[in-house]
């Protein structure tokens, strides 16, 4: 038995997120499948985020046990021969024994899209958030050192979720412009359900002079999701990069 | 009555290509759709370039004739409500009443891409063409200065089409390669049906080894669409500038 480290890159528009479920095919569900004419018997195959419906990967990282001797590039092809075009295996290695995609990952990278101009370009459609208007990107930045450190992310949360251990540490969250819009990057040791996106709406709400810049803050220590701004939508996410 | 010079990006997927068809929808029936809600009866919008089934643009551009007072960025706004998402016109602006956005240009610019590494990222996959494999870039360069600068291009067209002038000026061919293929760029003073697409595939046998990078002088002599390459996926292809 043999564990590999799988680096899955996928457009997550049709798919229910990662996780497999009752309703709805995920991307977990369709690598199990495509394993299936390899290992014979169906696979668990453990991702390192449970990205939400309509979500992105650039660079999802999975784990597996199987029991072929196959070489990891052999895995790979014969993978995404049975694999949709908006899911790719990009990279297969073997990793220890005790390798899992979840538990080992140390952090995490994610990516918001967002234009801002009238018009999104027909090529992005499926991967960006349309917020057309002018934004004060000098208020978002100064933003965003309120919410880098160690914090109870409570308000951030998605609602009617019963995690009790709010607290994570945001390493790193940078605001750039692009040719038409802003992009954010933040890199965590792990990230609540809805944490990103809902950064991104309440980032807006800075941007747009419906919030000050110093008052997340503040809104952290409220614990209090409807103090928070909306949650800005799925299709503009993407998972970057897992950190082991 | 007023002339309106409109610049359109559309991802050509789901469109039996720019131009009317008795079956399949049309990027032109579209954009005529789309207009009609401001100008009443449908107008007629004439395209600079005829792109094909599944071809691509990032500025295609498009003339008509209207009689309405809206300004141009309310007209622009008007008419992407009526779009779907994979049309959006991006400028709108008066033109003289003699423009023809067909008969005024004087070249084209058109871009393919193709993947040459193992896998296609999923976002791009709509986009370009995959061919794995390792290519002789520098044979595949030094082939296009045989199809730079005036020449029959007979050869280069689709087959059962009545053109009789078949004689084109290419200004400038570019291959550049990128992180996992290659683009080329064409500009030219116009272009036979399926001409970038067919020189897209001849390239292609020359990357390969299968034909010499000075065999494209013979080729054009021969006049004979057999004895050039495949014809490349319209996929890779995008309409990416009209020159006036």
């Amino acid at each position: 038995v043999r564990t590999l480290k799988l680096t899955v890159a996928y457009d997550g528009t049709a798919y229910c997120g990662w996780q497999r479920q009752i309703n709805g095919t995920s991307v977990q569900q369709r690598l199990e499948e495509a394993l299936t004419p390899l290992t014979g018997e169906p696979p668990t195959v453990n991702g390192a985020g449970r990205t939400d419906a309509g979500v992105h990967a650039a660079a999802q990282v999975a784990s597996v046990r199987v029991d072929i001797d196959h070489a990891c590039d052999t895995i790979r092809r014969a993978v995404n021969v049975h694999l949709p075009a908006d899911i790719r295996v990009l990279h297969v290695e073997d990793a220890p024994a005790t390798f899992h995609a979840r538990f080992n990952a140390i952090g995490k990278t994610y990516r918001y899209r967002m234009v801002t101009a009238d018009v999104v370009h027909p090529f992005d459609r499926w991967f960006v958030w349309h917020v057309p208007g002018r934004f004060d990107v000098s208020a978002m930045r100064n933003a965003l050192p309120g919410l880098v450190g160690t914090h109870d992310f409570a308000a951030f949360q998605a609602a009617r979720t019963t995690i009790t251990d709010t607290v994570r540490t945001i390493r790193r969250a940078e605001l750039s412009t692009t040719e038409d819009g802003l992009t954010l990057d933040v890199e965590g040791d792990g990230f609540l359900r809805h944490q990103v996106r809902t950064m991104m709406g309440t980032l807006v709400d800075v941007g747009a002079g419906r919030r000050g810049a110093a008052s997340l803050s503040d809104l952290l220590r409220t614990r209090d999701r409807s103090q928070a701004g909306d949650t800005a939508p799925a299709r503009g996410l993407t998972l970057v990069r897992v950190h082991y």
